[in-house]
């Protein structure tokens, strides 16, 4: 294999998430100490960055603060949701890139996201390909919802379904303090793929946890939803509901877009958020104290309640996309390869883009209970390896201590 | 001072905190090893459980599962919110109480709650004065809300304060991370007091935290609101808020309440959680991307992220009320005096019930800022020794492992 020497461009894109800081670590650590790797250059705003020529030159930064990265929730570089264009149709981004990548001799490619991430980098690495352009391109996954292909999991989803198992067990605590009725839906993220809202199932190892569970791989029946709340909250005066926001109806709708007209007890349109709108409804029929939770971003940047496994991980996942792109690998993304059987492994793969790319990922059905309102062993069994260990996230003042970039930008080709 | 020896009850009430159970703890443990105390009775959901003759026998208890209290929110015996009537008016209540403490031969009781709870403990100990049965009856205080009289601050708001300030941080990273505008408004529970509210501000001691922080001490002024918003908005394309759940017009309505008419993009009637109201009045003004999230009830049991300080503190009132009840001492709550210059340092002190009861301690104006939209330097210095220490929670599986007490009901008088 020939010896590539060249920069390397480390973007991030996409939705935050408590670890992807702790794979762009990985990354960057693992390229400054290679021979072959000149500079690490970060990009500001992922790719946008590469277009705007908004490079960070990371060797600048003080070593204790990129080590603090594996702490820092979000992307420290800063993310983007820009979509490529078709290269056959208009080419003018790609064009842009050779020109950064050329300027810069950028020879390493390191894009750390989800599904549109692996897309973006699948038709960078074809466009180079096809313009001869050498550059070893490498996805780094990252995605609170789990649904990436090709991966046994994906960095960024036990730190989220950790701190949903352990806000779910103490919500469940609160909303069981008083003798009185009370029906509580805790709204979870993961529009079209189940794993975070099944991992609120977790908590009930606790003791403690949701009596029901609704993930988007079931269609929804409002009426069977209304019967398994009344039939626990009769029998035990209290009722916990975990559900995913991209619950449907079995033609595709939304409840959470389909249930705008549902009025509350003043006529009142009910607009906001899902676990609000079930809960209305709930009380509407049930006459229950209700209260509807939705977890919103907390969930995805509760960096003080990471798993230490996804940590470790998620820096695995960059530093073995580094090794990968050295020793010659191109057009791959770093994946997992686990077994649970005789304690839980992990170890990397390497996946063709192409099969990882614009592919969503779900649970599998007989992972959900029949009734389709709760999740079976296999579910937990699949997840409890990945909430393992805590973070021991760096405290200044008790708070959390982030990293601290510079940020900056180089000027130098 | 005579010695009084017979049983106790420890009763727990009103709103659930992180650490409301480690005060029930401290209560538990010092008096299981009083030697005047003869019995160790758990009030069922409060003052309602002395009513309705369920008691748990606490002596029944395994030492390590109670010793798990200190790091179980929510209230472990159960909680209540019932008001005693006057006892001049209806004096059934008083008359209940009395057959149940002479049944148990009950000498000490221990309530642990807010403002009400500690107006009960003021009737009962009148009532029990004036029909001349001895029984010495102590406060132990406890309140997310921070707004009980007569003592530095209340156990369970620090926790709850930390909670919220690392919350803070960590979505101000999360709405930091794109390059396009985004404004966040966090709403924080404080009906009538903005202690909590207030603490969010020590996130930016993180280098991450709201720009704007409006309290209910403060008249909340919408075009105001609107104009600050903007303002911070226009100069950096971000602006995260946070706002207390009781901000009011001046001429006290409840800008959650008053706004319920407030229409987002489709002339649909806007209810839901004040944050997304608040989230959609900008949306509409500025164009911007809003995000609206309301911590709810997260911020009150989350044990995960409790203040050691606050911890060990409640603890320390619990086991304070008993050690003074036995040395004689009636009528009183355990309140903490607190000295900050030259390091933190708290001590339990006695204060009458009559002047704890049924005045809610408001945040100085003074420490707010004049502008009405921030805190000073003196509100920090107040709360950050508050929130010092992490709470180490004893897990299993990586997820909080919870008291499992077994509240054995007592039939034996």
């Amino acid at each position: 294999m020939e010896k590539l020497t060249g920069a390397c461009i480390i973007g991030q894109s996409g939705g935050p998430t408590a670890v992807i800081n702790a794979s762009a670590q990985g990354v960057i650590q693992t390229a400054l100490k290679a021979d072959c790797i000149t500079r690490v250059l970060g990009a500001a705003h992922g790719i946008k960055g590469v277009l705007e020529d908004k490079l960070y030159d990371m060797s600048q930064e003080d070593p204790a603060e990129l080590e603090l990265l594996k702490h820092t929730p979000s992307s420290a570089l800063g993310s983007c949701r820009y979509k490529l264009a078709d290269p056959d149709v208009d080419d003018s981004d790609y064009k842009r890139i050779l020109e950064i990548f050329q300027k810069y001799n950028v020879r390493y490619f390191f894009y750390n996201g989800g599904n549109d991430s692996m897309d973006t980098c699948n038709k960078i690495s074809k466009y180079m390909q096809k313009v001869g352009y050498q550059c070893r391109i490498m996805g780094v996954p990252k995605t609170i919802d789990n649904d990436l292909n090709g991966t046994d999991h994906c960095p960024g989803f036990a730190s989220a379904a950790k701190y949903i198992a352990t806000s779910c067990a103490e919500v469940w605590q609160d909303a069981h303090v008083y003798d009185t009725g009370m029906v509580t839906v805790i709204e979870i993220m993961g529009r079209h793929a189940g794993w975070l809202a099944g991992s609120a199932a977790l908590a009930n190892l606790t003791g403690c946890g949701p009596d029901l569970v609704y993930l988007p791989e079931v269609d929804f029946d409002m009426e069977q939803f209304i019967a398994d709340v009344t039939a626990i909250y009769n029998k035990t005066g209290k009722c916990m509901v975990a559900v995913s926001e991209g619950i449907h109806y079995a033609d595709g709708r939304f409840v959470s877009e389909a249930e705008t007209s549902a009025t509350d007890g003043f006529g009142h349109a009910q607009l906001g958020g899902l676990a609000v709108k079930l809960a209305d409804i709930i009380k509407q029929k049930t006459g229950a104290k209700v209260r509807g939770i939705e977890l919103s971003l907390l969930q995805r940047c509760a960096s003080h309640c990471a798993s230490k496994t996804d940590i470790d991980e998620a820096w695995l996942a960059g530093s073995a996309a580094v090794e990968a792109a050295v020793s010659g690998v191109t057009d791959k993304m770093v994946a997992f390869k686990c077994t649970r059987e005789g304690g839980y492994k992990c170890e990397t793969s390497l996946e063709p883009l192409d099969i990882v790319a614009n592919f969503e990922k779900k649970v599998p059905r007989e992972w959900i209970n029949k009734a389709g309102n709760g999740v079976e062993q296999p579910f937990i069994d699949y997840v409890l390896p990945l909430i393992q260990g805590e973070s021991n996230q760096p405290k200044e003042n008790s708070l959390p201590r982030f990293a601290r970039l510079k940020k900056v930008l180089t000027t130098q080709m």
